[in-house]
């Protein structure tokens, strides 16, 4: 192998890993969008097929659980009174075809009374992904309300301690 | 051409796209910053020439205009009060010379007789860019809130099912 | 040297460049949940040992202080409490082996009677950022609340206009 062929390869993978960050940043930034617009199918297709989402106050598994959240009266009152599901950045760890993303998320409530809005919740994400097929895809997503418990400190601290 | 230019002249390509990407975070990341320090031009400069910014409560067309509106009274008191303009991680799609991204924002207020702060409205976003002269520049960001109203949803809902 | 090795060389100092942005970013996204989780290491070690981090009450330098901070009984009784110091996504303008990045931060606190949130703070955000020995760190991170005050608007400021 010559130098330059060489030093091809070698750039070639930094591309890719550079590509991979994107992509899982490309899919965290999906989840607020469709979920808000209550893009059922589009929320649901983040994730694999069997993918997971656990959250505090129970657990969703596979797609057509994740859609039934979205489409549920509980939902769809939040998304027609006015809400955000306002996902922060990412802070990002890649091995191989796995990932792990960690970060904060809010739920912005309007009142529909008095048109203002509150911090209805503040919470701990932690996002595990796999590259199935070439392509990025949720495999279990766990939310811990900020409210004191020690899990949602735990899900931050696991996310930072591996990584930084 | 020989394997390598040709390996060479691929990774250029997906260079260019990270770059691309990249690039429309930098300009929508400077939007905050501009907007709540008064750097009228700054914030304008972010668009063509003659680029839109459509918001609910009217439409500013052309540098001029949007510079007028970072110097209007009104903002200039919610800036000498105390405010944050809040845009989450865009969702970015690109097409050769054009993109779109997708996002949140959040506008919070001080209030300057208790030191209060209330999140005053929550907004989807739909930024639409454009790169000429080798630069990217907005030429229509559209902003609704979110309050309920289907044309909020609507911009969310197609930033999302179009790229996911 | 033949145009591909040129190429390659090239393609190799715009790879380093996006690797450096993405570097930052993965620094900054570390700081949310690394201090909501009280992992005092993990903060003080995003700065450089003799690291600055001025807060609008006070300096403080090094990393002693900076996990003195973290585990003071004030900042124990905010995670304990609910808490998330939700960072918004920087505007980054590299220069060789220094960086600056300009963005906003809140802080949200729940009220531990009521279980209410409420957005407690609003802040600009300037870091700056060295790298030694192939690794980014932060060298001092200037916080300024957006409570009407200049310093804060200057600190914004500063951070777009040097770059857009």
């Amino acid at each position: 192998m010559t130098d330059t062929s060489e030093l091809v390869a070698q750039l070639a993978d930094r591309v890719q890993l550079l590509e991979d960050k994107l992509a899982i940043m490309h899919i965290i930034s999906a989840y607020g969008p469709a979920v808000d617009s209550g893009s059922a199918e589009a929320v649901a297709g983040l994730w694999t097929e069997d993918g997971v989402y656990d959250v505090d106050t129970g657990s969703m598994s596979g797609r057509a659980e994740i859609e039934s959240m979205v489409r549920s009266s509980n939902h769809q009152s939040y998304i027609h009174g006015g809400c955000a599901h306002l996902v922060g950045p990412p802070h990002i760890a890649i091995d191989g075809d796995t990932a792990v993303a960690t970060c904060h998320s809010q739920l912005v409530l309007r009142d529909t009374e008095t048109g203002a809005n509150r911090v209805a919740r503040i919470t701990a994400n932690r996002w595990e992904f796999a590259r199935l097929n070439g392509e990025w895809k949720v495999t279990l997503r766990t939310n811990r309300l900020l409210d004191g418990r020690a899990e949602a400190r735990d899900i931050l601290a696991a996310g930072v301690t591996a990584t930084v």
